[in-house]
């Protein structure tokens, strides 16, 4: 295929890409020659123990996660650890609707579930690595939802697992709104049942979307407080179109429905039968999770309530005016916390 | 006009109507002969002083405020009060984008802002009934604008004040919903820049209009408890279609519109500048100020800041499991909770 305008090595590598295979899904159907971009950072050590997993949340990839969380001087050290940052299924640089040949291209892509991107995961870390433990399964909104996934359907692999600002389950509220995202993104008379071709085409459903996360991903706080201004925008107005409008313009809607779907039905308790308690016993990994103090879309007191689901589970709520884009650590005293969060789980002896 | 299928006497009155003649508005231009649609409640007393106004919410008329808040048994009693709700400019009843005739109708409809409703209800209150004094203004969301409104302009007269769920100045986030809310409604392809005709051509987009309010109108103990269960429903879709669809579908896009522009710009420093502090310092009224616990909108922390720079206001909040839409008052222990804190207002001497 041709080199994608925003998915491609210049914006979002270097990052690698491995074909696992045929996947078989969990939905049915098969996601054929799944390929999965991800990207490496330290060295693997020989007993294979330092191991560390990160996946990524909606919208991302492997390139924001090494931006804001991993480097010398930030738990995730790849001077100490090798950190594996895989890019989820749908995200644009792994396999996608926008990157995937027909007839299964555009919204003929297959629905995946988050435990599909889990056993794809699995493959390519045990396959491709050789690693059949993980330090730390560490990911942010539906990277928390893989990472508890990843504790619930492989226990004995898991040895720590650090959910931020993400739900085992997603909740009805959150459902709703990717409702919203779907009603705005196929909405669009350019949609054309997936089939808009290119994706500039979609730019009055993009900017909306991009409208409608400045209401949930951000806060009151976050946007009475003006807190844009220090991003180096003038006005309300500035600030949506220039950062929220700019972030999601060049994104492509199939791939972002693709996300969109996975994320309003992770669930481990897919597991047990629809009982979520179950399910999150059977996690034996050591657990800190990690709510965002303003998180309209993952509240902290929704985030407790699993934790308490979880054993032995260590409930730290971030301090944050950010709500759940507080995820970008645009905050100075952000990523203080979550290093030391990460740092007193990863020093726990499991 | 022909009788409108769902903003007519058999579903939203009886109301009265009347004609304060033009209205000159803030933002320019002239509503000509505005009509207030209103009904009232009780008597007035010979000293006329037992009058209470209550404005309406947005895409709600007098039918709800009397039906919810008013009468024996109630603090709103119409055997002690003369109660007087007037239905706000754009709500359907009064003047309105649909109700107004070419060439300023639909979307050439003008501009209102809150200030203007408060003006049209004092021309109805004096020049109609001869009220120089309020016992009460109380109002519930886009009432509660207008409630802050009405004490900040006219101080004299108000001598008690009772915003319930709304702000004195709209804030950010709460415009970026009203942005939401615009996009959707615009965005239809059967809008054709508000010449949509029948309504029911644009219902994709007030199905649409629904699913968000479903998102910021309710919040997530409402939809985790499957609180919808109590009104008869059986599942969240079943809940969304046939509750919140099925509330919004009848309502013309023009005049949730005008309503939606009204709300993102209502502030009370409009009177001094800008100076919010200042305004609000200008109310005389004995205030009571009440958030709703769990309001996702006008969250009890942003209404209480507001209530700190009200000379002697009162704050209470109403415990909800609803949020913004607890104003529906589906819980039990709601009503008690709005009668008791109103009934302690009216029993202050001011």
């Amino acid at each position: 295929m041709s080199e994608h305008t925003y998915y491609n090595q210049a914006l979002h590598g270097p990052f690698e890409t491995h074909d696992i295979g045929d996947l078989a899904l969990e939905e049915g159907g098969t996601l054929r020659a799944c390929t999965l971009a991800y990207s490496t950072h330290g060295t693997l050590n020989a007993a294979r123990d330092n191991a560390i997993l990160v996946p990524t949340w909606y919208s991302g990839t492997t390139k924001i996660m090494e931006q804001v969380y991993i480097g010398e001087g930030h738990a995730l050290d790849p001077g100490k650890y090798f950190i594996i940052v895989v890019s989820q299924i749908g995200s644009g640089t792994s396999s996608s609707p926008h990157n995937t040949a027909a007839p299964f291209n555009a919204s003929r892509f297959p629905k995946v579930r988050i435990g599909d991107d889990v056993r794809a995961q699995h493959r390519l870390l045990t396959e491709k690595f050789g690693i059949t433990q993980l330090a730390l399964v560490f990911g942010g909104s539906m990277g928390a939802q893989q990472t508890y996934e990843w504790a619930v359907r492989f226990p004995a692999m898991v040895k720590r697992a650090a959910p931020l600002a993400g739900t085992a389950k997603n909740k009805p509220n959150v459902f709703m709104m990717g409702e919203v995202i779907r009603n705005i993104l196929t909405s669009d008379p350019a949609f054309d049942g997936g089939f808009y071709g290119d994706s500039a085409r979609m730019h009055n459903a993009l900017r909306q979307h991009a409208h409608f996360f400045t209401v949930i991903g951000w806060c009151h706080e976050f946007l009475h407080a003006e807190m844009w201004r220090a991003l180096g925008f003038s006005s309300l107005e500035d600030f949506t179109t220039g950062f929220m409008e700019g972030y999601f313009l060049p994104m492509d809607p199939n791939d972002l429905l693709a996300m969109v779907w996975k994320w309003q039905r992770g669930d481990v308790s897919r597991h047990t039968g629809g009982d979520l308690a179950a399910a999150l016993a059977r996690i034996t990994a050591k657990v800190t999770v990690m709510p965002i103090e303003t998180d309209l879309i993952f509240p902290p007191e929704v985030c407790a309530v699993e934790a308490a689901l979880v054993p032995g589970a260590n409930l730290q709520v971030i301090k944050s005016r950010c709500g759940h884009l507080g995820l970008f650590a645009i905050e100075p005293d952000y990523m203080e916390q979550i290093d030391r969060h990460l740092r007193e789980l990863l020093g726990t002896v499991v």
